[in-house]
């Protein structure tokens, strides 16, 4: 079982039931040799308060002694850790020396002897640059024993293996066919040789592309990723597990993992590092090398450990694209892999939160996230222009003269005014929506923003079909394009009906304010907090620009939209708890509209369509049909 | 005294030596309130490890019992530290409150009576957003003042501080007139309000003004800068000192600092500090509130300390631009100041290091550093062209089908052979250069990397004037274009005359190469690494690409350039120890190739321009006849 508690587009904080106790993702398993105890379990639930670990099934199998302590005791007592514990199959193993002398069904099996609380499959690692042909027949033999270890799994918990090496459409297949299975996690296999020659972009694409047909409601654990330069940006693709043997790997060879890379413990001679070995670091050097290895193993788990924290209060934040985009200084390659993703807005977008408290932009690569694609996305589906025959083109940052658009809008009813901005144009009633209104950017953009901000507004003013556009420069300007006005435009109500058919959809303006008397609340500070309809309160404005909807607004859209549009549809049993208020949980959602992103506005409703609750969708569709478990809709 | 150990550009680690001993820098100076001390003297140097400190002799002076211990004990037994003690001299506060009470002269006085080890002058802070009248009025005051302040300073070090609001040309004539007089430390003051309110851009260009008009062998320090957020950036424009009563002033608001920024410690639900104070931080909020503060302050010292670690180990791996490009995706303000700063390129290459081990283009910002604007200007300036009439153009990453280039070059002797690269044009005898040879480039660029390559070629193909540049794309095209061949050039020789050139200036390949029988010695990869004229060894070739001048190579250069193009010249006096092999101090040093840059390879002569030996310079010339202590030139 697993369930979605916080997200911040595909990344996500979860709880992973097991067995043995629960663990909270994105996790980092560290990885113990039992042959070759460099630090405890007891250690790494001491120090470094692990939930969990993964050690190696094969390795158990071939020490004869451990091997049956494990079977007389079971793995937790054996290896002294309590809390959940994943083996791994020897498929690494088996990659780099051949034939193991076991079957994948005696090595599953074993596992579940053991009483592991996450068994994986033996499935089959393609060497680096295997050829399509090897790699597909790979592929093909991985999922039919994940196909036949499915039904042998008993209470363990089972993870089957996504493989395909870099072939996107090989990759694409196997997680298909592992959707279709009775498994509980999904690992992203054979990427260690890709990480090892630092072929991240291949790794970003193997990500996305096995993630885009894995079922969305079980964890996705990337297998053998366990240095901290990578995590952020495995978890913005929606990994929720990492193992680590690197930090015992590197720490033999007296190589220290940072989140901006690798450093040897020579190499340093300003240690910045603030962990307790780090503390000490001038000792290191002094330290019998054995000694020494294990206090660079700790250190590399202690910052390893840290990153996932770091992620997870990104994501907590909605911060993660800002910390990715950090993050990916650390090398070249890493850079290469976000401008790589970066293609995938289509993907992302559909995942994407509607709305998040800011938006920094602090690179170029801000303004391919998906939260920009989408804007512009919905301004020429969605936005609907005012009645006005002149576009006035607001460079960014400058204002008419008058002080209030409101005041302009009054002045000057046959023009219509949109704002230049580095995000794109910006009708100036859409100038508070998520995420033009929130966003910081710098002063001064390159040639490749300018050049973007060009296009869409060439494209802006052709789409929407302004006989006259006209750039505004000074005030003077807008004194010669004067014109009387027999009834000024109102500019709240414009913005309003802007946002409405931003937020739900082409016409949702219709829906919710044709033929009604419309009357608007205002805060201190001049901001719409509230649209009344006919006297009722229909709507709320956040801080981010978007509405929150009443139920009597939720009312209007639901006559005018049909079915399935802004639903989420619950079966009968549950519908009487959304009257009372209660919050739709996923495994009581039978439908939902495919175009509700997460944060979105939704309509509850019942088998019959009966509108019974508004509500705040926290998952996609995908994901409420998915998940077992957790909350898919927050009812008001 | 100030000396010179390490450098990245115009970043710095240096000694300052002091009448209580030394403080390495770049340095941040925790401050010390008197009157409501939140972390002792004592704990600073025992938990924090700091050189020295900063308190206020102003507060000082107004504390009557206090006052009397510091003029009874001194300051250093009154306030219990033993080190370095800077003291501030009232100018906030007078900022803040106005008039004092006390007189330039008097607070001067007061502290050389109290033995602080660095004074600072009473300066004036000119209010944010002043007109510039009252900016020049201000800052004419302050040098008035820093012009009785250095008569009376004594043995005590003395801080005058350049003011000048935002305006660039008074922070420039501040800095002039200050290097005229015998101060030792140069402060940026009034820059708090700048920081306060995120105008980072501004603090920049403050900077960039007065460092360029400093006397660079004394420390520069940024006045009250204490975010880790910023040291990275203000290290690189060549500031050393920092001090911090940031640490506790956000500390009393819960803030807790970050290289990335600022979070309350209520924001924070997953710590990834891996600080003391955060190794526990779940208990923080159970703390009652002063005990609070004092953790958060410890916190806030932790994290600044290991930033400034942080860029001192930047300086000695001269990764510092790396390290910047990260930091600045803090705030889209602190990333407009990185864009702000790029455009003083021709400064900033005046200190630029000859070579760093690597160069990892991992933004859109790394094309504008120095290293790459010395590049493109030295091609244009430096680089022949061999002798032949048709440019092919090779996309990067594509070599023709032939195995090298020596053997292309043979095939083809009326063509040259440029890479198409994202750095700019590299005609393939300088592809082992640096930044062209070490650079990790991402594979694909944006519109602006790519208009600006476009530029470039077409730059190249004009200014080198070939009749025919056509591109190639595949085997075949060579084909077409094959010519036969009398007598192959020689590619490597080719490769030694373009470095000599691109190092040493315009036409040294004529004196080290014409009329000469040229021999190389190459390695078992078939690269050079050694040149012999006349069977004389001249020159070695390094991993950069660039030379080690041997003696006989010196002489062919002196005998062909004249004074003072690569000398740096000494006293007679030290004359004798360089014939030694003793490496050249800066106090020694009389004149200097003012085109001569860090890392460069150097001629080392006497006052008759007498040849006496070959080294490694460290400072450029300024530098070099400015320094009183430390190593100009590493002499071989």
């Amino acid at each position: 079982m697993f369930e979605l508690k916080e997200r911040d587009g595909l990344a996500r904080i979860c709880t992973l039931y097991t067995k043995n106790g629960i663990l909270e993702t994105p996790a980092l398993l560290p990885v113990i040799n039992p042959n070759k105890i460099l630090i405890s379990p007891k250690e790494l639930k001491e120090k470094f308060k692990t939930d969990s670990i993964i050690t190696n099934a094969y390795i158990i199998w071939k020490n004869e002694a451990f091997k049956e302590k494990c079977l007389a005791q079971g793995i937790h007592a054996a290896i002294g850790f309590e809390g959940p514990i994943m083996t791994d199959s020897g498929t690494f193993q088996m990659y780099e020396y051949g034939d193991l002398g076991i079957s994948p069904e005696e090595i599953l099996d074993f596992q579940c002897q053991i009483n592991t609380d996450i068994a994986t499959m033996l499935d089959i690692i393609s060497p680096l640059d295997a050829k399509y042909e090897t790699a597909k027949s790979d592929a093909l033999e991985t999922i039919r024993r994940a196909e036949r270890a499915v039904k042998r799994k008993k209470e363990t918990l089972l993870a089957c293996t996504v493989q395909g090496s870099i072939y996107t459409a090989l990759r694409e297949h196997c997680a298909k066919e592992l959707s279709k299975l009775d498994c509980d996690i999904f690992a992203i296999g054979g990427v260690v040789p890709l990480m090892e020659t630092y072929r991240f972009e291949n790794l970003a694409e193997i990500i996305i592309s096995a993630k885009q047909h894995l079922t969305p409601s079980k964890p996705v654990h990337l297998f053998g990723c366990g240095h901290p330069m990578i995590f952020s940006l495995a978890a913005l693709l929606g990994c929720d597990l990492f193992d680590s043997s690197s930090y015992a790997k590197y720490a033999e060879d007296g190589r220290m993992l940072f989140p901006d890379g690798t450093r040897s413990f020579e190499q340093i001679v300003h240690s910045s590092c603030l962990c307790p070995v780090c503390e000490k670091f001038d000792e290191l050097k002094e330290l019998e090398s054995s000694e020494r290895v294990k206090k660079i193993a700790e250190h590399n788990l202690y910052v390893s450990f840290a990153e996932i924290r770091k992620v997870k209060q990104a994501i907590y934040e909605n911060t993660l694209w800002e910390l990715v985009e950090q993050r990916c200084r650390a090398h070249p390659t890493v850079f290469q892999a976000l401008k790589s993703i970066l293609k995938h807005k289509e993907f992302l977008e559909r995942f994407e939160n509607l709305y998040r408290k800011s938006f920094f932009y602090v690179s170029q690569e801000s303004l391919e996230r998906p939260a920009i694609h989408r804007y512009e996305k919905r301004l020429f589906e969605r936005y609907e222009k005012p009645n006005a025959k002149i576009l006035v083109i607001l460079p960014e940052g400058k204002k008419p003269y008058s002080k209030t658009y409101s005041e302009i809008i009054e002045k000057f009813p046959n023009m219509h005014f949109v704002v230049d901005s580095v995000l794109g144009p910006v009708p100036i009633e859409l100038d508070e929506l998520y995420p033009v209104g929130q966003a910081v950017v710098p002063r001064d953009t390159n040639a490749s923003a300018k050049a973007r901000m060009e296009l869409l507004l060439r494209r802006y003013i052709e789409h929407f079909d302004y006989p006259i556009a006209v750039v505004w420069e000074s005030g003077e300007n807008l004194e010669i394009l004067k014109e009387p006005s027999e009834k000024a435009l109102d500019f709240d109500f414009m913005r309003v009906k802007a946002v409405a058919d931003m937020q739900f959809g082409k016409d949702a303006r219709k829906a919710l304010f044709n033929g009604r008397k419309i009357k608007l609340k205002k805060s201190q500070t001049g901001r719409i907090r509230n649209v009344f309809a006919d006297n009722i309160h229909i709507l709320s404005v956040r801080n981010d620009g978007f509405f929150t909807l009443k139920f009597e607004g939720g009312k209007l859209l639901h006559e005018f939209f049909s079915y399935p549009k802004l639903r989420v549809a619950v079966n009968d049993d549950s519908a009487e708890f959304v009257v009372q208020g209660k919050n739709v949980f996923s495994k009581f959602v039978t439908d939902c509209d495919e175009n509700i992103r997460p944060y979105d506005e939704v309509l509850i409703v019942d088998s019959k369509d009966n509108l019974i609750g508004i509500g705040r969708a926290l998952l996609t569709k995908m994901e409420m049909l998915s998940f077992k478990r957790g909350i898919a809709v927050r009812v008001r």
